[in-house]
């Protein structure tokens, strides 16, 4: 396939104009082509009425031509073949390997969004018969079902191109709900967006519905996602990136003539709680996962741990020790982007200079000239030291983390009790830890989205009890997920027919129930 | 009960000072007794404070003793007897038969909640067990639960003393949850608030809870709503009442440091289209049920029908007629304050001076010269009046309603498409007028909340299908409902679980499952 820079708005394409740019290699930090540029605020208005105009067409479309798209687009997927993974390895810098699985995971996603609209349980339908004689007064029909809100806006992660990109789970369940998507591409994988648009754009034309169902628009500063939120037609935005971005996009949002929820998730430093018991019996095998969870994909994911807390001692002292002989033989690694880099260095610079932090382990082998690499970097310090500097207790993007020493529980339970929301916790321990230290997983059941016992926060599974969320500021509504089945209810409302005879109503809601889906009928659950 | 203008802050009862108010009879416009007092940071803090506190004891006691907590509420209010109805009487001016019935409602919503976590399957919880030697990853324990989000402040509704006060839909569901709550009392019914909140405060010292677990603050302007909505350890708002107050607690909420949800229902105009087939059959009993559906509660329902649009025929001037002679014959009626009523008075009185909009029927006995009386006003106008005069789209609050003309089904779509989201929107028809109006419903599945065909909005049935709600400005968030067993899920959210041992599970997550309640079990719904 030869990358155009195209918009692809509704199937039109339109080479770009006004400000360029280009992807760079992060690994050789060469210039790749081709040229993309911002899209225009009359760009950006025609995919919203586009999307707008399909909306009907989508929704409306059984479940099972909405399945075989997405089947079709995880077909497309496939068959784009080694050229999709060498663009997006020459474009993020990611190994094949990982690349190849994530690809598995996208398509898999794809799949297990299909079974799920298939099946028809998620949609929550509810049906409650009328009683035509009850007193004092009749009991009138009453059935409710989930329908899709409208377009949505969808923009990718950098760390994901195809897990959480523009063929990632945001536009996978989005689709799934009936939603039309319009993707804001992400300006450091323009190319990989480019040739996803194409996979999603053949497969709505194999199986017969309109273009306007999606658009990609790239663009590299703010601008064109603004207006994109802003957009009157624009129903709900769904972020996966920084604080600050995802925090100005919710007030955008929230300051429109008709606000509209912003489902954004925004990281954290997923604080690890290493406990005695576990350090006794293996503080060297712990060091070996800690270092390994917070060096994998060069530390760039949401739930890398950020900070690990434990209770002086000399296993922790070992733990420590250990940790750092671990860090030292990891070999920097080339990270996504230049910008993410170069953040990286100047966040753990910051942190060196603070007093009583101590940089303990650091990988040997020196950083590439040329390629945008991140050593690895840990480090130690006391709970006051963490306490006192807020600067420790944000999230540097990459892989460093920092262990610290406290001296009681109720140094713990400050701590946990300080924390702002978080999409992960992690205990280390035994089971008579978690009895000994059970009032510190009463707090952390107030500030997390996922509760971790005896592993690592990375590598999250997809499956219907997942949740990928939490309290503020690691998410925008913590009652939503952004990854597994669950996120499809991001992008749906409730909607009650009352009084309709059966002829009338949506097929989840008609008494034959033809789709057998499970349901709620008249206070029971029954297919 | 002596009434004592306190506020109970966590048991505390605390006399009013600074600025203070009084409640007002409606039908005699008498002053009454006693005074009470707008609530101060101080007093909102120590509240917050105390709710905050509360919250391990509330989330972490049983369902049974949650449970009986709302079972012994709805004791205490039965104990209240007469001289709560006749306060309410005194305060909101609504009959004692419908105080009847909404004393029934409530204490039918407590009943229902208590019942629904006594069961568990509200919770939705979900297992995915672990597959130790699934590759090429293993595949981790993962479970995941609801949880309470914590302290939730609660705006009462003025047209709904006990149903939507301080211990309506939003106080129940959020105390079954587990959630403490701060109730902002109406200062229209100030007293009885008072008793309402001994009730509840009589019940947690009956059952053994902590008094922090609620809490009433009075007070007549915005600032103590504003400070609860402000407060860092306020989690949620819940508020039923006007577009503008409910707006300007969202632009609050939205604006934290760490924005919180506000679940606001703001109401909304509730379009019926009268379609041709049903004209013919039945005109005349539409406009008997439609003038009930008006004047019902002196129209102070969100879900009031204030605009009707049919296809100008014989038989619409027929309907109108009818409609407009009945007005004619409805008494007026006192409404729930002074203040709502002359917003009534000059909302219509705005209307009157809109040309093309003709005033067909009005009560025809005078309104008192002492009570706070709202005519029923029935207006007719075209479809093009209607579309080109903005101060006709909004809701006046009270009995009246707008017969528009309109010349064929593309001016209903117009009217459709061009609608703000709206709770409800209501069909009259034949099952033919459904056939031949089908893009219309189409449309307004796009727009409302509920759909009614051949009833009326007013009179929300609550059972586990009804979703009260929509699209903003009907409500701020479209995916939850503020009325039925689906408004629980406003006040809490999921929490996972991961690799934890069944000890040290919550109840909904063990595999035993002792509770029964329905969970989704390695993909299968199963008890």
């Amino acid at each position: 396939m030869t990358l155009t820079g195209h918009h692809f708005i509704a199937g039109r394409e339109a080479a770009p104009h006004g400000h360029l740019f280009h992807a760079f290699n992060p690994t050789t930090s060469a210039q790749l082509e081709p040229a993309y540029g911002d899209a225009t605020h009359a760009e950006a208005d025609e995919a919203m009425q586009a999307a707008d105009a399909a909306f009907d067409a989508l929704r409306l479309a059984t479940p099972e031509t909405r399945a075989t798209l997405l089947d079709t687009i995880a077909e497309e997927i496939t068959a784009l073949g080694d050229a999709l993974l060498e663009r997006a390895h020459a474009e993020c810098a990611l190994p094949m390997a990982r690349l190849t699985g994530e690809r598995g995971r996208a398509i898999g996603q794809l799949k297990l969004f299909a079974a799920l609209i298939r099946e028809g349980s998620w949609a929550n339908a509810c049906v409650d018969h009328a009683i035509p004689d009850r007193q004092p007064l009749p009991k009138p029909d009453v059935r409710r079902v989930m329908l899709p809100i409208g377009p949505v806006v969808v923009f990718g992660a950098s760390n994901f191109p195809f897990a959480i990109g523009v063929i990632g789970t945001d536009t996978v369940c989005a689709l799934a709900a009936g939603c039309p998507v319009v993707v804001k591409g992400h300006p450091a994988h323009p190319g990989t967006c480019e040739m996803l648009a194409r996979a999603v754009l053949n497969a709505l034309h194999k199986v017969g519905l309109p273009a306007g169902c999606f658009s990609l628009l790239h663009g590299k500063g703010n601008d064109i996602g603004t207006t994109l939120t802003k957009h009157p037609l624009t129903q709900a935005v769904a972020f996966t990136g920084s604080l600050r971005g995802g925090r100005a996009l919710m007030d955008v949002a929230a300051a429109r003539a008709h606000p509209i929820p912003v489902y954004a998730e925004m990281g954290s430093v997923n604080p690890v709680f290493v406990l005695p018991g576990a350090l006794k019996e293996r503080a060297s095998k712990i060091a070996e996962a800690y270092v390994g969870s917070v060096t994998m994909g060069v530390g760039q994911f949401c739930t890398n741990p950020a900070v690990v807390l434990g209770l002086k001692s000399e296993e922790l002292n070992q733990f420590i020790s250990n940790a750092a002989a671990l860090a030292g033989k990891v070999a920097p690694q080339t990270m996504l982007h230049r910008g993410i880099c170069e953040a990286y260095d100047a966040g753990t610079a910051v942190w060196q200079t603070v007093k009583g932090l101590q940089l303990v382990g650091e990988s040997e082998t020196p950083s590439s000239e040329t390629a945008s690499q991140a050593a690895c970097r840990i480090f130690t310090t006391t709970i006051d030291v963490l306490e006192s500097n807020a600067e420790l207790r944000r999230e540097v993007f990459g892989p460093c983390s920092i262990i610290t020493q406290c001296a009681t529980l109720e140094d713990l339970l400050r701590y946990a009790n300080s924390l702002e929301g978080q999409l992960t916790a992690t205990i280390q321990g035994t089971e008579q830890d978690l009895r000994d230290f059970a009032p510190l997983i009463r707090v952390l059941e107030r500030k997390v989205g996922r509760i971790i016992f005896n592993g690592f926060p990375t590598g999250i599974e997809v499956c219907p009890s997942m949740h990928h969320g939490g309290p503020y500021p690691a998410a925008s509504h913590s009652f939503f997920t952004s990854i597994g089945t669950g996120s499809i209810y991001r992008f749906v409302r409730p909607v009650c027919y009352q009084g309709f005879p059966e002829e009338a109503l949506p097929e989840l809601l008609k008494d034959a129930n033809p789709r057998g889906a499970m349901r709620i009928v008249d206070g029971v659950m029954a297919r």
